[in-house]
């Protein structure tokens, strides 16, 4: 007679609990650094199948990368630091995913639970044998987080991700050295994390208040912000914009969230910065106008100098709706713009005339035809990449002078722009290359970023550089637009002051330093001319990355930043 | 008659306020990064007279720049940064700041009182209304901060700089931008600032206690810690060395605090590590120990293999002290050093042996011979530095190899080592060494920094490299110790993980991208021969920055490093 015995119960450690997970959630693409305290978890989360380690060089740029790949593949990314030194080193990116609703998760390797306990003074802590400064610390910049033990691990893991989930926020674990190697039961892995969906009886009362809004208007302006980009609430958008009666304008950072060429387009609203009049009051003065995952921060509106009363409106959010004032709760963004829809549909507006001039600056006459011999000008700088913007790429546009430019062009079909309008940190975009490159290796990757910006976090473009591509996959271009120093603080305050000024760099010896012996194109662009030529033998060349030295006069400024500036000063 | 009128009180803004308190106490060089809400603070800091902007490359390297600039003045340092994207940039070196002792203070330029208080969704925030996320988090890494009101800015500049020269430690400003040019009486700079005295009775106390435990024993060893240099309390170090009696060793960080060529020198003290077993019996063993501003942290104390009771020695902090139990509270390091040191001389101890073998691996006939004909090894790099460190040198090591080898180091006369050995965050030491030379633009900086730190923070290089230097100032000397990744995690854990690995550079190409058309020497050593060569010629030349790329055996490490992996693998 053989012995009976209970069956062994499944089990995984913590780390590759975490990393599984991770791969479900869509990051399987780890960014990081290794450090003394977060080897033991990278072992464990690194046996996972479908996970894979991307070395950063530094914290920050981790941050950054993970930050766009979140953005890019709508799912959640994370990156792994070690205590201290490494996770305060990601707190800016990580609060800039905070303030733009991005779910990244940091990982933070901790110190074994009993040196932590007991309070033992180790490197990378203050030595003053209290090792949740940090932990505390990011309570500021995440929307929950936990420092795990080994007991509840599992259980933790799950409800901070859920929170990423459903937030669109970053959250924090804390994974001592010791819990990241314990073993916890793989059962709760058997059934896919999701978030909690919207509550069917706050939808349906929804329905019946937009259809009374609606029986008294005869159309509606959607104005739709950066949180329908995270909550991939775009398909709602569309089904809307289909609709006769409806126009949908979008705030920076929602660019091309409907595609420009769309009918029903009015391209990008900015308040009293909005390029065209037309557009400006079809938003302002709308019969109706939703709001849709609009965050309506300074940038947005065009520093507050908006024509509308957001009260009134129709406000849908991430995980809310108000209507009339009256707030319905636990109703997703990604089900209340199709539900809109829906009423929209059943309202039967009468159609409405196309709305003239959203693109003035675009179909000029004197927007094609520019001499090309002189320095290069920002104006000449974006005529040109309008005329040269591939379909389907990822145009990346750091603060500044490049977000400004940027605004301006009429996006191809699609192609999308990625922007930090609300956190705003100079030198994100550079790392953020990579994410993208990472998230949509079948999309070309376009960075413009200026000379000032890109000297945060330069490195990570030896990262962006040296990663292998398989055969096919377009490889990114790199713009950096030299206007020697900080143009966007010139242009707010004191233009010649010394800390407007950087160092000056050859940015032609990027590669050099950075890939030595890859096939990397560069260009230096001083002029027009050079520009086309640049550009011309980047889109012939597809798959070899591209450097191109834009070289611009310090105080010279697309129109909608001299449009700022002039808001800022009053002048206008 | 003519009218009788209040002579006006004369006033500055609070920005010059603070720039003049700076100036004062030995912060005339600012750091940081200009940014949308410090404008207007840097121009009120910047009129001051005898301050100087020194514009960073990003925030975390100011911090860094900034508190090695703090470490070598033993004043206060400054950076100013903008609010939220800036000062969450620099929290990881603020953290290093306050784990080290150094008085560094973070000025945050932030939006205008009014919009904060009413919750404003600026960019730079969260887009939550709450403003003071950041304020809040820099609380678990400062000793003290303030969001200044116009109505009693001045008082609180003064209370929070008296914290940072009293305790040693990062303080925190921010500073609202209307708050920033608001005028406030300049009479309290009538005064300079100075830290709070000793308490004469605790002096007094303490000085009768000491010669109560000095009458029991023949001698005493003093253990100094990194505190007896920031409170620039190495003068009390020598008087104590100068007394029969007395040994001096000294913790990591603390190397040279008492010249290492003194009789009375034993140098560096690190517990199972120390090379020396004398020196290691020395400290163990002592009739009586005197712990003097040392932090008994794990990179200290040998990973806790001191053989020593902390408890039983007597015990000189920052500013308290501890005597067989009894703790005198108000005295001030910088006054116990010179007390004990009378108190030794009144003791009349006798003269001690001279200890034999404290520099053992210097002085050996196989340090000197080697064949220098094959690849660069650890050894052979230490070794060769060895006969070649100038005097008066700052020499500056990164965590990992660079401090284990040059913890090996006999420092020449007037040299001195910066490192980091509490919060050893990587990549700290390369804007440490703008910090050093704006500090000391009479000595030599030479840093040696590993290719996966120097990754982190390489573009500071560009404005050390670029700062103008006055005709005679030696210019800095960068050695890239290239090994290929982060050797310092392989010797603790999974040699050949992928995480260990870090993208190859040619740092020879680093004067072409960040200094072109600067005089930068430039040299390959990856042999011993080419080493001396490439010192030689930087001797020769001591006002041309150079850049050595010193190539080494991803697993080839100097014989502290592989001690202290060893202790961590249980196999000594």
């Amino acid at each position: 007679m053989t012995s009976r015995s209970t069956p062994a119960v499944p089990t995984v450690t913590v780390g590759a609990y975490l990393a599984r997970r991770l791969v479900e959630l869509g990051g399987a693409h780890l960014f990081g650094l290794p450090g003394d305290f977060n080897l033991s978890l990278l072992d464990e989360m690194l046996e996972v199948p479908g996970i894979e380690w991307v070395g950063n060089t530094n914290e920050l740029n981790a941050a950054y990368a993970a930050d766009a790949y979140a953005r890019t593949t709508r799912g959640v990314a994370a990156l792994v630091t070690t205590y201290g030194v490494g996770e305060l080193s990601a707190v800016n990116g990580i609060a800039g995913s905070y303030a733009e609703d991005v779910p990244v998760v940091q990982v933070t390797g901790m110190p074994e639970t009993g040196a932590c306990q007991r309070g033992a003074l180790l490197h990378h802590s203050l030595a003053d044998g209290d090792h949740e400064h940090f932990a505390r610390a990011y309570r500021e910049v995440t929307a929950t987080g936990s420092v795990l033990r080994a007991a509840d691990a599992a259980l933790e893991i799950d409800r901070v991700l859920r929170v990423a989930l459903e937030r669109s926020k970053p959250v924090y674990l804390g994974i001592p050295a010791d819990v990241a190697v314990a073993r916890v039961s793989s059962a709760p892995l058997r059934r896919p994390l999701r978030p909690a969906p919207s509550d069917p009886v706050a939808l349906d009362d929804l329905r019946v208040a937009l259809a009374e809004v609606l029986a008294d208007v005869p159309a509606l302006t959607v104005l739709a912000g950066t949180q329908v980009h995270r909550r991939r609430a775009e398909g709602g958008l569309a089904a809307l914009a289909g609709r006769d009666g409806v126009r949908v304008a979008t705030l920076v950072g929602a660019k091309a969230m409907l595609p420009e060429q769309h009918p029903a387009s009015l391209g990008t609203y900015q308040g009293a910065m909005t390029i065209s009049p037309d557009v400006r009051r079809a938003v302002d003065e709308a019969d109706l106008l939703v709001l849709a995952g609009a965050v309506l921060s300074d940038v947005m509106t065009g520093l507050f100098s908006h024509g509308f009363d957001p009260s009134r409106a129709v406000r849908l959010g991430i995980a809310e709706a108000v209507v009339d004032g009256v707030t319905f709760h636990d109703v997703r963004l990604e089900d209340t713009l199709p539900l809109l829809a829906e009423v929209v549909r059943d309202r039967e507006f009468a159609a409405l005339p196309p709305v003239e001039g959203v693109w003035p600056h675009v179909t000029a006459p004197s927007a094609q035809a520019e001499a090309g011999d002189g320095p290069l000008t920002q104006h000449a700088l974006w005529r040109t990449v309008q005329g040269w913007l591939p379909e389907d790429a990822i145009v990346v546009a750091d603060a500044g002078t490049s977000l400004y430019g940027s605004l301006e062009l009429r996006l191809p079909p699609g192609a999308e722009l990625l922007v930090q309008p609300i956190w705003s940190s100079i030198g994100f975009t550079l790392p953020a290359v990579l994410g993208t490159c990472l998230a949509a290796p079948h999309r070309r990757s376009i960075l413009f970023v200026g000379d000032g910006a890109a000297q945060l976090t330069v490195q990570e473009i030896a990262t962006v550089l040296q990663r292998e591509r398989s055969a096919g996959q377009p490889a990114p271009v790199v713009v950096v637009v030299d206007n020697s120093g900080y143009t966007i603080e010139r242009v707010l305050q004191s233009p010649k002051a010394v800390y407007q000024d950087v160092t000056s760099w050859d940015w032609l010896a990027v590669p050099a330093l950075f890939a030595p012996g890859r096939d990397v194109l560069t260009a230096r662009a001083g002029t027009r001319a050079e520009l086309e030529d640049a550009l011309d033998r980047i889109a012939a060349a597809p798959e070899r990355p591209a450097v191109v030295h834009a070289v611009l006069d310090a105080h010279d400024v697309p129109p909608l930043l001299a449009r700022l500036g002039e808001a800022v000063h009053g002048t206008r």
